[in-house]
């Protein structure tokens, strides 16, 4: 292929694809950026075998087609070359795995890889994609991606589970101490009922390359990957194998106490108190005396701390709760309102935090046991 | 002691002297910041056993004094805690080594550690300090030390080597493949002769907390130590002992060849070039023919590359060279003007760099043989 172009236009794509490539990666020629120049324009794809991404740069961005062609460009250094060169306008010029890059005072002679080697991925689209707004789609990842589990024993929770049935699109992710589930509607009904999860790594990799705006992305969902389509990108990621647990039922829907808080404040609260928490449990107390919100934190080696806000209500019943400060930070960040909801039953139950006025996003933590 | 203060000024001093405190100190009283309320104010001291510093609050700036006396308050905590607090008055009250501090909502007990255990480092000052504006010695230090040697077995050479004599101040630092020096004139002349090495990366550390104006820093010269003051701080660092070798001799006064650049541009295409080059030994290639220099790098796994520039005037004679690339970036980084000049004698002797107008700064880099 031998074609030329401009620089941004190029290094965006790299950026965007690049979010694919892995410097762990065993395969060699994963290190490599796939550049293919068909007719209809440049087709740049990278992949870690667990995401792969691919940008389509359409051929009237391209300022000039001589012939096409296909390579494998080494990511890392091609990328530190566009982002440095200073000109406008750059040439590429590939023959087999020789790579020729030049600009008015600059020569670069790369050593690609050779194009067969590439592994294939299936990049089709499927006819049926559920179709949302990119703005909505961010959070209901952002809302519920930090609750999926780090650990391995357990595959499952390591993806956020998708269920969409008629018109509803729900997401849930547990890692066995706390849960998170946001519901939305979609505008238009789905005719499959669709139950899949997908890896909560790859989806906040997606989450870096899309933006919040009201234009759709687009998921194709197939038996064992999920391609999603947006902007001129495809992302496809692997699917989890194995069944998601029923957590829904964990939720309860009757509650015997209900304080109404603002959730910057009390995230403000609960970072303080924690300051003194012992870094992996994390454990803060949560007391709420009439109209009076106390968390505080004991520990034998630093000392203790008591912080204290004021609820609006007057709540009869004592409560005394333990948590893990992280869990609830995490959970209060999720919601976007003034006003949330923290709902609660008895100390060795769970808590569960929704939005005053909105029952879309659900937040459930599990209590811990002090003595 | 028991006294309250703005939180902003007392986290300002604490941000300061926290510099000198080191996670990795094996010593435990050390993890803590002494605090000393006198009657003429507040004394902050932190120590790694390599740098102290002090900072000093005045009376003046402290809202309320109740009683006098010190504490050592665990580094790490304090500042978190002070860092969050929201609001403007603290209170710190404490008794022996424990610890209470108190806002409107919040209340901190802090386990202390014993004061008497704090080690003495000695913060008197001398009566013939000498005297330099702290932007300036930003400056000198900003401009050599990089040079210094990172490796243990010349210890010596992981110093920057202060020579004062009349009114010359000069820095040098070498890791005997490059060497920077720069010189300056003293407002006053010093009577004593002084030759000292200090610690670089206890250098670095006071820069972060020196700021860029034109009051004055005073060094104060011991036998095994120094002492810089500025502002309302004391910085402690001690003298790596030993004899610096004299590296002086080792600039040539003369040069066959000049070649006149902007520092910038060379440096980007420098830059470049060195995108393929190796991590560690870093070489690209220098070439000048007749009025056109040629940066390139050349390796056997990943390709090659030629950058081209454009000088002034017309050269002679052939001129290749071999250099690490990321010597020749740091020490073009060091200068401020438009116009360096690059002087040259033969293919194994020092490439020399000096600003086109000044001669205060010179940096030196040993060229690499390469066959």
């Amino acid at each position: 292929m031998k074609f030329e172009i401009k620089r941004e236009i190029l290094l965006n794509g790299l950026n965007i694809v690049s979010k694919a490539m892995s410097s762990k990666n065993l395969i060699p020629i994963l290190s490599g950026i796939k550049f293919e120049l068909k007719k209809e324009g440049l087709y740049l794809t990278c992949s870690d075998e667990d995401i792969t991404i691919q940008f389509f740069i359409d051929k009237k961005e391209i300022t000039k087609i001589d012939y096409i062609g296909s390579s494998v460009i080494p990511g890392k250094y091609i990328i530190d070359i566009f982002r440095k060169l200073p000109c406008d306008i750059i040439n590429i010029e590939t023959d087999g795995s020789k790579i020729l890059i030049t600009t008015d005072s600059s020569e670069y002679h790369l050593n690609g890889m050779e194009v067969n080697d590439y592994p294939h991925y299936n990049l089709n689209i499927s006819k049926t994609p559920v179709s949302i707004s990119k703005k909505e789609f961010k959070d209901i990842v952002n809302q519920t991606v930090f609750a999926v589990s780090h650990q391995e024993s357990r595959p499952i929770l390591t993806g956020i589970n998708f269920k969409i049935n008629g018109d509803t699109f729900e997401a849930i992710a547990t890692d066995s101490y706390r849960l998170a589930k946001k519901k939305i509607n979609l505008e238009k009904e789905v005719q499959d009922q669709l139950d899949f999860v997908i890896p909560g790594k790859n989806l906040t990799e997606l989450m870096k390359i899309v933006e919040d705006d009201d234009k759709k992305i687009k998921i194709h969902i197939f038996s064992n990957y999920v391609l999603f389509e947006f902007d001129d990108i495809l992302f496809l990621s692997r699917l989890l194998s194995g069944t998601f647990p029923n957590v829904s039922n964990l939720i309860p829907s009757e509650f015997k106490i209900e304080v109404d808080i603002n959730p910057n404040d009390l995230f403000n609260v609960i970072d303080r108190a924690s300051i003194l928490s012992d870094r992996e449990k994390n454990v803060v107390r949560f007391e709420i005396n009439k109209n009076e919100l106390i968390v505080g934190c004991d520990s034998l080696e630093l000392g203790k701390v008591e912080e204290r806000m004021t609820i609006d209500e007057i709540i009869k019943e004592k409560i005394k709760i333990s948590f893990n400060a992280r869990y609830m930070l995490e959970a209060l960040r999720s919601f976007q309102g003034k006003k949330i909801k923290i709902l609660y039953n008895e100390e060795i139950k769970p808590i569960i935090i929704k939005d005053l006025e909105k029952e879309d996003l659900i937040q459930l933590i599990l209590p811990i046991k002090t003595y």
